[in-house]
């Protein structure tokens, strides 16, 4: 069967998944260089060499497919919060863990859409949900700080407002790590990495 | 001289002066609470009771008007560094004096207004100014953290690295911070600045 020129059930459904994969990632690149506003899903088409009927076809308007881009970005952010929770070692590392990847992911592709994203850019629906996921991200990063307190490889500490200190310094570079730069996302997530958890340490 | 009914030339100095600054907080608060594009300079001079002449004549167009309030912001950070720079004690000392106000500035109107303003917001010369404006307190910073290292009071870092790593913590609160919120920007301020500073201590 190998030259068989029909296709299996599981082989339409691995493409579908394949060409649904391309179109997003060609639409994330391209919100993130350019800006939301000034891409077209034209230009999304134009750059596959498909035409935009196939983009709604497999990711609908404009804005759902942004929404699908921050909500990819999100659930990268939460797996990397589940991984690191469910890790031996004490909070501090778990924590240590969980920020490192954190930067990594938002120097990608569609972390940086998460931060470059503005709710305004949503319909109001939309923009509602991606503040919820937004939140989860925050509560699951406070509560692996406040895990770090409770077992005292943490310091005593506003749980919620060092989250917000951490997720501010780790977005960042979403604005300002060009792909060419100086430091690899590694290096830079590494390095921001090292300066904030010392500070978090006990005294 | 008291009841004349002529003003002096300071006098007319003085309330212009006072007129314009009037114009310039109404148009900075109205930018951060409902976004730039929202606003009209319309809405500006409705909420002054004055006519949106009035408001060109002080101010000018509204791109000039939102470059006037970000460059207010600068003005204010910039004065931040060289009031630090000019203190006594190591150069850890006068980081974290500059960063403290870094931070109360940021949730401030005009640091608020820094920090909410991207850049395509801007015409493009506008917007390339305040891209300059911004570099240079970027500057400002990294020379602080550099002289903290030559001193020993501040561990060897990458200052450019470490340079951005606290001011994208800093700057987070121009977002999430209200000014009813549980903690005041002097506390937020404090608190973020303690967790950054320990991370720069020398081990």
């Amino acid at each position: 069967m190998d030259h068989s020129p029909f296709r299996t059930q599981a082989e339409r459904v691995a493409q579908r998944h394949e060409k649904r994969e391309a179109v997003l990632l060609a639409a994330v690149r391209m919100f993130n260089s350019q800006g939301f506003h000034a891409t077209s899903l034209d230009d999304v088409a134009a750059s596959l060499g498909v035409s935009k009927p196939t983009i709604y076809h497999y990711l609908g308007n404009k804005d759902q497919v942004l929404l699908e881009c921050v909500t990819r970005g999100v659930e990268q952010l939460r797996a990397a919060a589940d991984a690191a929770h469910a890790e031996p070692g004490t909070g501090y590392d778990r924590l240590r863990d969980f920020l490192t990847r954190y930067g990594q992911i938002i120097m990608d592709d569609f972390g940086r859409c998460v931060i470059r994203t503005a709710d305004e850019q949503l319909s109001s629906e939309s923009s509602a949900r991606f503040r919820a996921l937004k939140r989860e991200i925050d509560k699951a990063m406070q509560a692996l700080i406040h895990e770090g307190v409770a077992d005292g490889s943490i310091a005593p500490t506003d749980v919620q407002l060092t989250g917000f200190t951490l997720a501010g310094a780790l977005n960042w570079p979403a604005r300002w790590h060009r792909p060419d730069g100086r430091l690899t996302p590694e290096e830079v997530s590494a390095q921001m990495v090292e300066i904030l958890m010392r500070g978090l340490a006990p005294r």
